[in-house]
């Protein structure tokens, strides 16, 4: 399997589709080398995006292009589901699911290549996307990171070839985000060797749980393992959940099926619950923590705290998995919108004739392009993080610093990158109008199906305080005594590129040593260091004005430091994302300084400048009231935006050909170029019917010719009465 | 049937339901009686919510608690579609579609009651809701509005008892807003005394036409009308589609299904071309355009402008009733959001043992309260659109610049209430985690269904620039050459309660008068008078910014005036919002004059202030830089909202009691109080194990005990060595 996870790109696909669907953007290409204006090298920018598993990536569209592997609308969930579980093996079939596992069980070892191209596979179907997930990226990979080797010879090879269809049951009814609280108890008994798991009463029931509701016959269960009248934490469990042949429950073992979703319906996700149900004791997966015979408990990481965070960090590829994979749905709405928008003619302002193409008006550009800036934004984050999940999946770096910091920027591009999604598709369905909602043209679907990748593999509202605790943590133990000078230093040190990926967020870089002073670089929003300040600046003095107010909280009683915390919720959770923000904005920047061509780089600098300025404009009161930005710079602002906007218009559509997506990914009947057709056969109707001289009198021209007339008659008359 | 539209309410449905649901608050609410906190009068204020036509609206909601009414979910589209089509012989069965139709034929004509019942109809199914709206709303009360007596009792009848089915047939595929540029025509013959009706080009067929593709028999056909040689623009033609036996389309008749949706897949939305298609003469529904036997136009609207628009008005009571559906679909989604968030309970940040109530944490009030406060607003607001509608649609008021002011009103508040719906639907969802993306508790339903509520029947933004456009036609016409003050009195005029159902848009209020200066009132941002001054003077001066710059754009040719427009096209439309804002928070403000309770109209001013504020705060950037808010005032805004947010929030429940929606209208799981039970559970579940004694020991306090014990050993062991 290990050559099919290596095999060569497909020589079909080209990640620059382009020079192929749109032959006249190579003229206009031509014309604007020809007149000095900058354009953008579609294939190399294409090739930029694809990123470090280029290769992968091109396999796994491929695979994902094909119809047997398309999700086929206006099914029943019943009939979803059947088609998603046959689809599975088609993944099987094709090596797409084994390359995360070890080499010693046919897989390769290859973690960051594994997301990658799990990333591009909610171009063929989210459920299938997610249904392969839950059996490789979360069952399979909780046997394989919290197992030990007798496991994975045992469980690993029925779970990659599927016969063994599993469920991750972790969440309960009760207990989503907050996993240390779950209930479901595995209590350990020495006089039969076995750990018997149980659920105590019904918002313990595991819920949610893909495949639980039909095809799981195994699963990982979390529960908390007391051994010895101990509590020792939430542990992993494997167990066997339904017969193999009758696909009946086992005795003890319950469920009921969550039903229809708001989206993802090819997935039987469902509840489960455990009465008295015994497993041997050997089923503990044991890598961080273990039961002897005699009930024993004993664990390689002393602290219970940190045994829970390392346990639970295996979960961080689930993240970076939906990380990139709403920045994949985002790409494949804006190509549908910005190319029916490019042909789309609607309203004559400007002609008594011809109609107005839709992207040509100020706010068509700003609703789709100010998400076309940010898609690039996040997609260069995306890569950044999968590279840093490599690094330390891989061990090459993996301290303990290197997981947090993994952890970290996981939580925080995770919940920027999905909120963006939905948002980025629903503005590109309303800019489609009654076409948007469609399901032929895939907004609606496509954002039914992401809408659950806000909240679950954490709540991102929950994510985004896990980012703001490690910002106050880092704060308050770094900088306890220390002027504002050195905080400056260490914000910016958090957010610069290059310390996301190779030295982790705590790493100071030299920005501030470099330009001087914040203020200075401040003072032109137009360039890069102008930017990198005020975007910087802003996560600092919010991470140090909520470090200042919450000063002390930690030697109050647990009640009132818990309504001190409360009462900076909000300030807390905005300070994470301008976090977010910033790690997005350096990642685009970091990514400018690769780009070799000349006009691609003019034309992504306006892009990324059309993103800086855009989260400044987003937070412009901030930089008012905080004083970092005057009233008259700041009214520049959206004066700015408005000129990169025109500065673009003519680049929009080789920026989103550069996401390399052809009509078997895209498949919304909007992109094929389908209204071109239609507006050029009105357009020749009507010029036509003119040239033709029987074209029908509007009767407003009618009546004015009539009033002109008798005008003219009218004044024939005084004259001749006054002569 | 006249009967039927007017019996009396239900007793059986109380519009309040607070006592019945949760006995609770009853207690709570005597609590903060007696400690002289105030208390919301649930039933005084769901009276006041039910507005004008209460009677109406309890008789639709009680139908549309019925069970046979109600959405099944997981039907595939042809299920959804006949499940649909036999619910509408329900509202014929139960009177409930009649009442804006002629009296002659066996209507009320009562326009707003009509309205009221429909909006509440979107409880049952928005699919029904809308089947509904497209039968009787927009082919029939096309028939009733653009036809003549002859027509009304020829096809009235049938249409009215769902003989006939038909289609609204306007939109075309190439044509949506534009309505004045549809390319269907209807050309008249006198060889035959026949109009002939074709679609020259693909883009020319009608599309996204609700009936369309199965159900209709009949259509109300769009087309420019064309005799002698003359377009006479778009009039409106009865066309017979299907044989009523056969379901068969007629010669020269045919068309598509528009297959699924992103929703409303009830609705068996479609294509309709016609090639050649003739119809008799008298099929011109001739009300406002009529064409002789031998070809001879007339009307008794001269201009063919105002012919055009007085046609297009019957259509703003599609945007009255969505308006009202949208703020319908807010309560309900905000009913279960909030009566979960105050039943669950996620991490122990204060207590040991207990865990937080959801609804005590300051960012989850922050995203339901806000949308709360604003769902009020629109409530109020949509109120009072329904007064204006049903004054100008009875003939009370009735005037050329009632029904302008109805227009901009209608498209203002359709605008702002359908985003707010799809964004309250989706934080509701959110806010739920898992449990809200399931189905069972309808946020994702309800949210795909009325997404396209946002640009049906006019697309919000096209809306927006509508409103945009006379804000500024008024402000050219009228303040040419007078000052700015005389601008700010006619900015306040348009916006205060007062004038917008009594007097219209144009009317000059006193505020300025009153108040003495917009700046003067503008220092305080608590009171009523500051928060006017700031939402009102913002409004004027982006009016007035936009005007000054479009300045002489009518002596431009007409490209350079297209492109000076454009170049401000998002500045107008954010003008148009912050007055459709303004529009809300007069109507709440109005509303809080007709309280009685002192207790209701307490806790309703904190939450009209934190929809004010939250309106600032949004564009608290423009505030500061334009100089109305000093950047230390600025400061205080985030500060006040969330001391508002800690005031509401013991009223919470009781606001969205008030709401008056039952478990027949809620139907969502987590709206019974099934989470409250199941915490219940766990908690007395815990409690019992602790007092058991035999609750297992956290490894992490048996850690923390023996590092003490060793402490104390050391020490003793030091004390010793010393000794």
């Amino acid at each position: 399997m290990t050559e099919l996870a290596d095999r060569p790109a497909q020589p079909t696909t080209s990640p620059a589709r382009a020079p192929k669907t749109s032959p006249a953007l190579a003229t206009a290409r031509a014309t604007a080398t020809k007149t000095g204006t900058p354009a953008v090298d579609v294939a190399a920018l294409g090739e930029q995006l694809l990123g470090k598993w280029a290769a992968v990536r091109r396999q796994s569209r491929e695979l994902a292009g094909r119809p047997e592997l398309h999700k086929t609308e206006g099914l029943t969930h019943t009939e979803h589901r059947q088609r998603v579980f046959g689809q599975l093996k088609i993944l099987v079939d094709n090596g797409a699911v084994h390359r995360a596992f070890p080499a010693a069980v046919g897989g390769a070892d290859q973690h960051g290549a594994n997301v990658a191209g799990f990333q591009e596979l909610v171009i063929a179907d989210p459920s299938l996307q997610i249904k392969a997930g839950v059996q490789w990226g979360l069952f399979g990979s909780a046997v394989n990171h919290l197992g030990t080797e007798e496991h994975h010879a045992k469980w690993l090879p029925g779970i990659m070839n599927l016969d063994i269809p599993g469920c991750f049951a972790m969440t309960e009814t009760g207990h989503g985000s907050d996993v240390a609280s779950i209930a479901t108890t595995a209590t350990y008994d020495p006089a039969t060797g076995e750990f018997v798991v149980h659920t105590p009463f019904r918002a313990a029931w595991k819920d949610y749980i893909g495949n639980a509701a039909l095809d799981g016959l195994a699963a990982v269960v979390f529960a908390q393992l007391i051994t010895n009248g101990v509590n020792h934490g939430v542990h992993a469990f494997y167990m066997q959940l339904r017969d193999p042949e009758t696909k009946e429950f086992l005795p003890g073992i319950g469920g009921e099926d969550d039903g229809v979703k708001g989206g993802l319906n090819g997935i039987d996700n469902g509840r489960l619950h455990f009465t008295q149900v015994r497993i041997p004791r050997t089923n503990l997966l044991n890598r961080y923590g273990n039961v002897d015979v005699d009930g024993t408990y004993s664990s390689p990481i002393a602290s219970p705290g940190r045994r829970f965070f390392t346990m639970l960090g295996t979960l961080v590829q689930g993240r970076v998995s939906l990380d990139g994979a709403a920045v994949t749905a985002s790409k494949l709405a804006l190509k549908t919108a910005i190319q029916y928008a490019a042909e789309r003619r609607q309203f004559n302002a400007s002609s008594p004739t011809d109609e107005e193409v839709l992207l040509d008006y100020q706010r068509h550009q700003r609703r789709l392009f100010t998400r076309l800036a940010t898609t690039y934004a996040a997609s260069f984050a995306s890569e950044q993080l999968l590279q840093k999940f490599d690094d330390v999946f891989s061990g090459r770096n993996d301290t303990d610093e290197d997981r947090q910091d993994l952890e970290t920027l996981a939580a925080a591009l995770k919940a920027l990158s999905t909120w963006h999604a939905l948002d980025t598709l629903q503005e590109c369905r309303e800019a489609c109008g009654g076409a948007g909602f469609l399901i032929e043209n895939r907004f609606a679907s496509l954002r039914a199906d992401l809408d659950v990748y806000a909240t679950f593999e954490g709540d991102n509202t929950v994510l985004l305080q896990l980012v703001a605790k490690r910002l106050l943590a880092d704060y308050a133990k770094e900088f306890r005594n220390v002027d504002f000078g050195v905080l400056a230093r260490y914000v910016v040190g958090q957010a610069t590129g290059a310390a996301i990926h190779r030295t982790g967020l705590r790493g100071v870089a030299q920005f501030v040593a470099d330009s001087g002073s914040v203020h200075k670089a401040a003072s032109a929003i137009k360039d890069e260091s102008g930017q990198r300040a005020l975007l910087t600046e802003r996560v600092q003095a919010m991470v140090a004005e909520v470090g200042a107010a919450l000063k002390g909280a930690n030697k109050l009683p647990q009640q009132q430091a818990a309504a001190l915390f409360n009462s900076h919720q909000n300030e807390l959770i905005e300070a994470a994302q301008a976090h977010a923000e910033l790690l997005q904005w350096e990642a685009f920047t970091e990514a400018l300084g690769n780009v070799a061509d000349p006009g691609t780089k003019a034309v992504l600098t306006w892009l990324r400048d059309l993103f800086g300025l855009s989260l400044i404009e987003k937070n412009l009161s901030w930089y008012l009231m905080n004083g970092r930005l005057s009233m008259q710079r700041a009214r520049t602002v959206g004066e700015y935006i408005n000129r990169l906007l025109v500065k673009i218009r003519p680049h929009a559509l080789d920026l989103v050909d550069a996401f390399g997506y052809g009509p078997e990914h895209l498949r919304a009947a909007i992109a094929t170029g389908a209204e071109k057709t239609r507006q050029d056969e009105a357009r020749e109707f009507f010029r036509q019917q003119r040239a033709s001289g029987h074209a029908p009198l509007d009767e407003k021209i009618l009546l004015a010719r009539t009033a002109r007339e008798a005008k003219v008659q009218g004044g024939k008359k005084t004259k001749s009465q006054r002569g």
